[in-house]
């Protein structure tokens, strides 16, 4: 396929008319071909028309139909073959182990959001009967289901060109609970993003859907996305960022006439708490799965290990001995852009700088567009007197908090911020105490792990990739994982209907998955 | 029992501090005894304080124990006995009747919010198992469940003294959730209020559980509300009451350190759609039952029906001569306070004041305490030219819209706010074009009625009470029926744990709700 550079628009390539860009391979800084032009405010107004008209039609799709459709995106994808892994590694600078693994990621995603639609409980169909005889008054007929929210604006992710981009979490969430998806691309990976794109909109036409059930709009800056959150047709956003960015769609979200719910996943430190016991029998070994963390991607993960929490003594000792002579050998890595890379760097220099921070371990140097690890300690009475410590530092910066005793270890804990995981390092005799902490760290992340680290995260029922602000906008949602479809959707009740006015889903009672007893 | 306008702390009466204040009978304008005195910032921190403290060992109560304690709560709101249906009738200006039937429907609610947290369904219990064998990565052992989000700010509104009050529907269902809760107490009914408390303060007793569990708070203005909405220990908000007070809480709430949902019920107009058919058939049965409804219990319920939208014809003159003359007939009524009564004569004079709307017919008149109910008309060119005319008028006020056409009432329904409800009123013949509309009234309304009007509000699994903003605040929602609380959670992922580190409900994996095949 012929990269165009254009948007898709009502299933139609139409060439922006706003400023262009080119996308820059990360591993060399070189521009690469084609141009891709930004859309004006007339093309986004377009594509929310089409998406709103859309929306009454794609909703009411019967299950099968619509699974069908996440289905054949998926084959889109996979139809793509070489070409499309070639592209996400020329734009990204990931290799192609990581970009092979993150579309089967995708594909298995859509095809997991297709069982979910198909199973239908999403739907959370509801029915109490009416009962005339009852006193004071009669009761009614009441039935009830969820219903899509509306478009959703998607804005695609730096760190994830396919799992969490054009076709990714957010927009097969969105589509399954029956919203029409407008997809600002992320200017790191529009060419990836446009050849995805073509195979939603090839899914759009042969599944017979709306044209305007899914659009791909391009943006250098960031007018597009801010337009786009504030259109009256748009009833929620999904977002993966910064925080900045995601705190301003908030912003902008909040002050429409009518505000709209933001699903922004912003920034996580995930921090890592290591438990005595765990450390003395095994503080080498987990320090060198913690670098081989920290290094996964270049960090680039919004679940990378960027802070460890421990008790100091001889396991703390020997962990970060092993963390330290592991991260020596890491090669340096591409990032994903040249100002990612840049951000990392200064960044690192920010640690580098603090009196009370010092340098542990780096990993080997590269060429210019490529960064080096580096593993950082403080103490838990420096990290307590500066909040800024808890900045993310995006890519494979590691913070060590060194506490005296169980008690500041736990005022570290009770200083954190929300967050996506939090992981524990527990032997059998460590249990106890740890036990002690869950309360409170249940309180403040999405996800609690033993004895691992984030940095995988399963797709799948009993999964939550969401926290508590600012590591999300909404701690009550999950980005990944089925539960993700109850972002979109919302209930309405329908009281004392007749048939023939019933939408279809409720017309047979016996389909309800709760009826009143 | 004797009043002492105390606040209710720790399970203690404490004095308040801040400015006092008396309730005041609104259908004689006298004040009553005791003296109420409002909380200062010191007493909010401690009863803030307290439940942060209560609010690990409240969420992890046993489904059994927790269905006890709102049992014992209905206990005691009924060991209260005829005191407290004295209290109400004097401080609300409502009759016996209603404050009863209000009683019941209040006792009801805790039961079946016992029954939601026997049943269990609500912590959403989910189980993938591990798979070591499982390619290219091992699968972990993943299981979620849904926590309480932690101490809630509940406000009691003036037009439900109990069902919405002190052991309403917001403090029900986030009990029921697992969250202790801090009542703000509506100014209007303090003795009421200070009652229900008491039995409220017993039931913690009983039950043995923390004495932070609860706390009722007094004040006279809005700063015990802002406060607390703004404390860093309470993580969400129940509100009733008016669009200004809804929005300004939502302010306070996302400007936090850490934002904090509210669901804020704020206001409503309720729209009837009248079809040509069901006119033509039955205009003055229509008419009658709607007169019956617009003036129930003077009108003050959030879904009373303040806008009949239909075609000029035969039918609708048949409805409105109908409607006028059970209107002229209509006995004035007390109103909750004097400043409702007063509100309520302002938003008729605005209505008489304005050159496009013309009077119907009015109710009777009464003491300078009560109001008269109150119908106007105007055409759909004037509604839709001036977008003050869909401002709640709270009270027994409706507007009649008449339309030349089908496409002039369409638009005027595109014109609409976020409602509570909307009603259809049809005949057979109507079906055609009723359903035809029912897409955009999904979107308008969290509740759908046909044939009826909306001011009875079923507590049961399938209904909604909640909408679109401005109806509410987060159209995700309902505050009536058992999803509310839904409201008061947020999914936790618990991947790897040990079974000694697992919470209660998670030990037992043959209890999930959902095991991944």
């Amino acid at each position: 396929m012929t990269l165009s550079g254009d948007l898709l628009i009502g299933g139609a390539n139409v060439r922006g008319s706003a400023a262009t860009f080119a996308a820059v391979n990360p591993a060399n800084g070189s521009p690469m071909q084609p141009s891709f032009a930004g859309a004006t405010r007339e093309q986004i107004d377009q594509a929310a028309s089409l998406a709103w008209d859309a929306f009454p039609v794609y909703k009411e799709t019967s299950l099968e139909d619509r699974a069908r459709f996440l289905e054949a995106i998926a084959e889109g994808i996979l139809a793509l073959g070489d070409e499309l892994v070639l592209r996400a590694i020329e734009e990204t600078g990931l290799p192609r182990g990581r970009i092979e693994g993150e579309r089967a990621r995708t594909v298995g995603q859509l095809r997991l959001f297709a069982k979910e639609v198909r199973d239908g409980a999403f739907q959370e169909l509801r029915f109490d009967p009416a009962d005339a005889d009852r006193k004071p008054v009669a009761k009614p007929d009441l039935r009830l289901r969820n219903i899509a929210l509306g478009p959703v604006a998607v804005f695609g992710a730096s760190n994830f060109p396919l799992a969490f981009s054009v076709a990714g979490g957010d927009t097969a969430s969105a589509l399954a609970a029956g919203c029409p998806v407008i997809v600002k691309a992320h200017s790191a990976h529009p060419g990836t993003s446009a050849l995805v794109g073509k195979a939603v909109v090839g899914a759009v036409a042969i599944s017979g859907l709306p044209r305007g059930t899914f659009a791909l709009l391009f943006d250098v800056g960031f007018e597009v996305g801010q337009t786009l959150v504030a259109d009256h047709r748009i009833r929620a956003v999904g977002f993966t960022g910064s925080r900045r960015g995601g705190t301003a769609l908030m912003k902008i979200a909040s002050e429409r006439k009518q505000p709209i719910p933001v699903y922004a996943e912003m920034s996580s430190i995930n921090p890592v708490i290591l438990y005595p016991n765990a450390l003395l029998g095994r503080g080498a070994e987990i320090g060198k799965s913690f670098a081989a963390s920290l290094t996964l991607g270049a960090g680039q993960f919004c679940t990378n290990p960027g802070l460890i929490i421990a008790i100091e003594g001889a396991g703390l000792d020997a962990f970060i001995e092993s963390a330290a002579a592991t991260l020596a050998e890491a090669p340096a890595q591409n990032m994903l852009t040249g100002g990612i890379c840049e951000a990392y760097r200064k960044g690192v220099a920010r640690l580098l700088a603090a009196s009370s921070v010092s340098l542990i371990s780096s990993g080997k140097n590269g060429t210019a567009h490529q960064a080096s690890a580096a593993l950082f300690q403080t103490t838990a009475a420096a990290f307590l007197a500066n909040p800024e410590l808890q900045e993310e530092v995006f890519g494979a910066a590691g913070l060590i908090v060194r506490c005296h005793d169980d008690s500041e270890l736990r005022r570290v804990v009770e200083s954190l911020e929300g967050q996506l995981t939090i992981a524990l390092h527990v032997d059998a005799e460590d249990v106890a105490a740890a036990s002690q902490m869950i309360p409170q760290l249940e309180l403040l992340a999405g996800r609690l792990l033993v004895n691992g680290f984030g940095t995988g995260v399963e797709v799948s029922p009993a999964m939550v990739h969401g926290g508590p602000y600012p590591a999300t906008s909404d701690g009550r949602s999950t980005s990944v994982g089925t539960l993700a479809i109850y972002r979109f959707l919302r209930p309405v009740s329908y009281q004392d209907f007749p048939v023939g006015l019933l939408p279809t889903p409720l017309k047979d009672v016996q389909a309800a998955a709760r009826v009143q007893k």
